[in-house]
């Protein structure tokens, strides 16, 4: 491929020059310009890898589908910026541009026209619902061969490629923890059903109750929508039940968290305070006191596994793979260690006295 | 504008049809294909905002640069985070997808590209440093009047548009509090110069001082570079000299928790402590324990305020502004009010004793 050199020689002008006239950048003489055009024609010359994409007739972008939350601030959220870093750093590597499409309400969902009007070479769906628009639109790229992957979400009955958590494994370590410290009535506040992840969370939280041949107690079965302020309304309601229960399992750190709060808010003493486990192991689990017991997920690497997925099936090295889970860790703290959580405390206030 | 609806009883199909063809969603009789094409191409049909865009030789993307940072999660990042959810707020009303480009350290910073090939319709500059080749990229983008806009950096002698916090007047509050508070020997931990950012922020810091009659004092200045790690490392330092200072300004709340963290690790008693403001005001100010009096900068605003800027000169609505600042504003919290941290801790302890 010719260089931005051979350009200068044979137009006879320097390589700054070429630059100017290639982007733009006058004053430039008439006659100079149309030397460097005639002269980038004749070689070929592309001067770097956008170029050279415009040339491949692809885009260069990696497309990430990006929920419509007109209030939410997703890139703030541990679970999206986690994830984005993962995918982020592979499409780096892969010399891809990030291409960021947020759902639009107003429209159906329509995937594959982003392939079909080259907006993009590969596409990571993220914060997907299983809902028949949704389904029929991935569908409409299975079929097409269209390198894609779903995170997070799985589709039962289709073969969609899909990176997710093990999070039924996930779960039902959380509460086996919780069994294993020795609680035994185990409050579950989950998020909603319309997630597979929601799913998949109850069925390792009753499989560990299972284990102890129990079951579910229906008064102590909560729903939040994974937000903080959702964790803040539900401590109302479990502080009215807290003679009934001991522990509280909650789907994600940031429920956890404004459950904490909230019981605190209202003034619930360390006594009846229930043992806590969240889930997400988010950057604040270690801040908030006590540190948050909770379940580790390797968000980067699914992200960073996904876009994998999408890129090297576009360069047609490999197949799309079905499903692909990996691994969670749980991770134990002071918040699900009654007497543990008190040392703590009582370690800071003695190094401030 | 013609509709689906129109296409489909040109054509003698129904919708779904219509839609099935032009997504290549098979299978579909060649005879019907043709006669759905035919009619859409007889209609000028276009089936919905990519197309249109197409038709009107514009990408519909808004350009993001991101910096280089292989290591760096940087949406994980407070900073990079809420910028962008106020870059993606706007470009979601208005009807645009975001398309995030990492610079790349191996090719040389060339902004007109993007336009000239139709990658972006507009774009706003995250992490820009003050270096020769990032000023005639951008120098290249104002001659051709791209629509662009420099976010949280200033470029002095140039006319860039750009938006940024009044960090000057951020800096002169934050060590103005203390001051006010008492404290005379302020140590001050900053970010690297070749960031406007740390230049503005030691002018805030010493007109503070001026005030009093005072100048810095040598030997309590310290760097670091915004991360978490690199408070934890000036700890060390400051450690050795805590009987010389009763306060630390720290450039943002990172290096402010990092130098918490260090030097709670290294055993500081509460009487050795100093008092310690840091800056951005992050959701990490208020979890951490003493809560951190901080700076809050309108990072959403900002984000918000520069896609605006590009958006609207994007559509002839008005001219590029030039150098836009919103204000800061002072959050006090414990870390910074001696006593009041004290106090904090115990009715923690007692609570949950």
């Amino acid at each position: 491929m010719a260089t931005r050199k051979e350009v200068a020689e044979l137009a006879g002008v320097s390589e700054a020059t070429v630059s100017r006239v290639l982007n733009g950048v006058g004053p430039i003489r008439k006659q100079t310009r149309e030397k460097v055009l005639s002269a980038a024609r004749e070689l070929g010359y592309t001067p770097n890898s956008l170029a050279r994409n415009l040339a491949l007739k692809r885009s260069g972008n990696l497309g990430v589908i990006m929920p419509y939350l007109p209030k939410a601030r997703l890139f703030s959220a541990y679970y999206f910026s986690e994830i984005l870093n993962g995918i982020g750093s592979k499409a780096q590597q892969e010399g891809y541009d990030l291409l960021m499409i947020f759902r639009n309400a107003e429209e159906p969902t329509d995937y594959e026209e982003l392939f079909r009007m080259h907006k993009v070479d590969g596409l990571v769906i993220l914060g997907a619902k299983d809902e028949l628009g949704e389904r029929e639109a991935l569908r409409a790229l299975k079929q097409n061969q269209r390198p894609f992957c779903v995170v997070n979400q799985h589709f039962d009955g289709e073969d969609f490629p899909e990176v997710d958590a093990d999070h039924v494994e996930g779960s039902y370590a959380a509460a086996g923890h919780l069994l294993a410290e020795g609680y035994r009535r185990i409050a579950f506040l989950n998020g909603p059903v319309s997630y597979s992840n929601s799913v998949d969370r109850r069925a390792g939280y009753e499989r560990a109750l299972a284990d102890y041949g129990m079951i579910p107690e229906l008064q102590l079965q909560y729903e939040g929508n994974f937000s903080r302020k959702s964790g803040l309304a539900a401590a109302r309601d479990i502080a009215a039940r807290l003679q009934e229960m001991d522990a509280v399992f909650a789907a994600n750190d940031r429920m956890a968290i404004g459950l904490i709060q909230g019981l605190e808010a209202i003034g619930t003493t360390a006594a009846e305070f229930p043992a806590i486990v969240g889930y997400d192991d988010s950057d604040a689990a270690e801040m908030v006191t006590p540190a948050l017991t909770s379940v580790r997920v390797p968000f980067f690497e699914i992200g960073e596994t996904a876009a994998g997925q999408v890129l090297s099936n576009r360069a047609g090295v490999q197949e799309l793979a079905g499903r692909i889970l990996l691994p969670t860790k749980l991770v134990v703290r002071a918040s699900s260690l009654g007497s543990a959580r008190q040392e703590h405390c009582c370690s800071l206030s003695r190094r401030l006295e």
